[in-house]
């Protein structure tokens, strides 16, 4: 941590700083300047908030000088995490893997259709909600149990993996048997009670960003389930808040690249959520491949106009085919590959 | 629901989007302008979602124009929801109802200490986190069980209500005994199964704003809980996240008179996390009391400086004192009272 | 304009809005539900408020139904608009048109160097600053005429268009002759008077969005110039200001195919001032690209560590010249060319 | 300036931040600490900008720790600036002042009523537009001239003084003889080369915050114009940007005791651009003044309903009258007076 003294500082007032630096467990080194003092703090306290010291008697401002995650950093695994799949499906290696299906499981017959149409496509992961989290409480709840079921028997079918969300402790024993990985909403990324168990869950977590997180956020989020043990963790940018209301959320491209930058861990796109129109998904689809994301998770329905869930966002399965296409090409534009 | 269809949408475009909304439930009242065709959706469909007509074709826009929650909307009550607590304390009437406390229960000694701190000032609540939410996995995550024990024991012994955060299902019935009133926290503001389950308890719960949630998204968080049959809910700003970051977070005064307009149910301001910062929560305190608040949640703690949490945005024993002093006044120019 | 009326309307209370309705130029047409009317207006009144309806006693809300703009309107133009430059280059065609240099003029040999790299990279159009507007008064302000004078020279030298910011009325006739393009900057984008002027003028402007405006406002700002008779007007997406401080702004890439559904006129891409990071550059680009946008607008400099303004968004000369080729295959993608 | 090295820095790369820092005028100081090393450079270099170091190679993070203005800080003028009006009125002083009228300057008979209701209320300020900025082409565009003369005709014949906005350049000398103080629109708080003129005036100045402009970025623009040696400049928080739509901006109420401790200058809100709704605006002019402000500037129009612009965010003359009475009883509070 860095704090830099006001220039009117008085010696006093530095000397508490100090003091106070230095009883949370920082060695603190002191530039004394023509007009203004600065104090270093070198080492690594457990843990201590930097606002305790931007508002000190005396003090012109407090920066952290190390990132509050750790194992989550780049430099933790500088080559990148690859996430291996018992399918032999990789994500965070060479390949752009692709994840697709509707917003809801709704019935066996959606599903499979669902299912058969995105395998077509390319999708490596079929994606499907059993528990559905809803703003309004007369909404759509899920089919629970019956969907993941579903899920399970259609994947196992199709050699599809299945990736489904996860809401609240007590679903994740409920949830193991039946999906090859576990999705953090965007509304529970800060659900810190929630990560912590997927820390000790034995299967892969993909951690959506929430849509008010900064980028150290997400990675302290994602740092709960690593440090509880859990290495298999992917991001996923899908929107964030702005004034922009024209989209239901502003899709943050650049959070892929400065993701891929800040982190070993591997990157998704969700233009679904990201755009909220199915319209835009396809132009946010090849802009997320382009700006180097490891994987793309999309809204595809067989008959988008009666979803009970999402149908706005959701393609079109001949939209998804076209779509592939085009990502194939981008793909290599960037030395990846997409199936 | 209103359908406003371009200039140019084809009679079968037009055909379709009447289609569709018949189905859902609407019976709809069209009007043909001589450059362009509205459709009136009128009745009250169970749930529906507007983006799916925003991208039909031929269609410039849609909007709802019932709000989405009904027992939430002021119509429901338009005298005000009062809560009244087993002292005699009510929350919603004439008085301005102060909450204050330490961020966490830290020991014995600290609680009743600051319970007696803020007796002395005029408070009605003691406030004090048991589970704690942090966003780091190495801060401090709370007392649990022993600290709300602490808390029941100094409410009882200085007349104190005691409101703290409950994080997750499996807490709530933990909670009930000890605690006058449950408090969701910003971060659990949409964690729905959370809030279909506060809607079966027994006691008032006090929800707070997320901080990327708009005012209609609270109301509707709000409406989860009161659809379950708990009516006793007071809502509290508590600051949203804007591109300004000298604060922690923007606290959105504004939010409480549109509040006071929109709904029944009693308003709250928390000024502390509504900026972060101990020097700026005397204004903002005093500016939620002159925008009409029917309470406020503060941190007051004995030794901010040895604070385990939240120490920078807590409150010296004195300063809430001279605070309550200047609340008095103020509270007199919108004719309410503090006591 | 529709205006939901509240359940609890009187009739007196409709009437009021009927008659305000009618007496700014509304046909006004009522549908009675059991629970709820609503008033459709019908027409095109010159210009008119619609909070000042919002706020009318027994309103719940009222909504625009058509756009504020008319001539920025896709509907104006439905096959787009080209906007061809002397030398045969046309922006808004199947080409995606790259604009490339650096933030300012510094000098003679900067320029000249900076003009054979980007026209060997396969850009257009050479951008450069002679006038800066800087957020300190302590920061270099730019060469002005002389700098003009420079880009005017190595633009005939080297067969690149050349465009540059104009900040104020007074340098519009100073500029004319020196540029094929006048930029309009990210903080004169509601600089009505100075959009006015430019409506006049007889040369193409490229208008860049706010950090803080809408898409509409945006196409609003665009009409102020297609008013006044200049119809060819290019758009720019170059970043939005939200609460993410990583990147300096956040770049909404979605607005690129939100701006070619709304609008006729050519859209493109500003990466450089969209990150602020000369390392994301090179992403954002790709994904404008593969997002459709018709163009790009990036920083470029022969030596960017010793550039007076912008240095670290600018590109390396070699940087660019990979990111070209890239841009190439991301060209074919979306069915376009890139030189 | 702080640059925090990344763990793996090489000594190279630290030689090459070290380098720069020197060559822009930088003394510096090197802390090597067991993991990461830190370089604090001292001195106060004309300009730079912290992003070139923050993309060097091996940086992890790179910090100012003096603020990038020197004359708008609190430090130069510890007691706090008092603008003193010929009338013998003071802004920045024991009393708040009160600037009060319509949008628009529309008539002879509208100004001259509102200029005799806002003196009634307690108003030390008429403020009317004679220049608009509209984001419609379509709008009315403001009396210029004419607006002026009836102006100053009645700020004469009441005594009060007369504040109106100036767009640009050209109408500064225009406008002098008929101002008492110029304003400066949130849309112009960067038109730098309009600060720098106002530099050159000799009346005071009030500059309005931008709707995205951070708090720092509102101090560099007022020293734009304190530069150029006019030191009578007041700020004016009048609502940022935000996701929240139910108000037209969100006004930041935080921002006036955040100004109060970073600036000498004084500080005004204007709850009437902060909501836009007439409603809400008692509650944010008292909830301002609660935290703090020197002034407050609030538009009042004798008949809102007819006005020709931000009808729906005028007062009532009656609700103005009412404001100033619950305004009186607040001022107490926070030891301040008003008229």
């Amino acid at each position: 941590m860095i704090v830099a003294m006001m220039e009117k500082a008085t010696e006093e007032e530095i000397q508490m700083v100090v003091a106070r630096m230095v009883e949370i467990g920082f060695n603190v080194h002191r530039t004394t300047g023509a007009r203004q003092t600065v104090l270093a703090g070198v080492g690594q306290p457990a843990s201590f908030d930097v606002q305790d010291f931007q508002i000190m008697a005396g003090v012109a401002d407090a920066h952290r000088i190390t990132s509050p995650y750790k194992l989550a950093g780049r430099g933790f695994a500088p080559q990148g995490t690859q996430i291996k799949f018992t399918n032999g499906v990789t994500v965070g290696g060479k390949e752009v893997v692709v994840m697709a299906g509707p917003c809801s499981v709704e019935s066996r017959e959606q599903i499979f259709t669902a299912a058969k149409q995105v395998v077509a496509g390319g999708a490596k992961f079929l994606r499907g909600g059993a528990f559905k989290p809803r703003s309004s409480p007369y909404s759509f709840q899920g089919m629970g149990l019956d969907g993941l079921r579903l899920l399970r028997e259609v994947g196992d079918a199709t050699g599809l993996l299945i990736v489904s969300e996860v809401m609240e402790i007590s679903q994740i024993e409920l949830m193991l048997p039946y999906v090859d990985c576990l999705q953090v909403g965007a509304r529970n990324m800060q659900n810190f009670n929630l990560l912590r168990e997927l820390g000790q869950a034995r299967k892969p977590v993909l951690l959506k960003r929430g849509i008010a997180a900064t980028i150290e956020e997400l990675l302290l989020s994602a740092e709960y389930i690593l440090s509880g043990g859990n290495y298999d963790v992917m991001l996923c940018e899908r929107g964030i808040r702005t004034f922009e209301t024209y989209t239901r959320n502003t899709m943050d491209i650049s959070a892929i690249p400065v993701l891929k930058h800040l982190t070993h861990l591997p990157v998704l796109g969700d233009p679904s959520h990201g755009t909220g129109r199915r319209d835009m998904v396809p132009a946010m689809a090849r802009a997320s491949v382009a700006a180097g994301c490891d994987g793309l998770l999309m809204e595809v329905h067989p008959n988008p106009d009666k979803a009970v869930s999402d149908g706005a966002q959701s393609l079109f399965p001949q939209q998804f085919e076209q779509l592939m296409k085009e990502l194939r090409i981008i793909a290599t534009a960037v030395d990846r590959t997409l199936s």
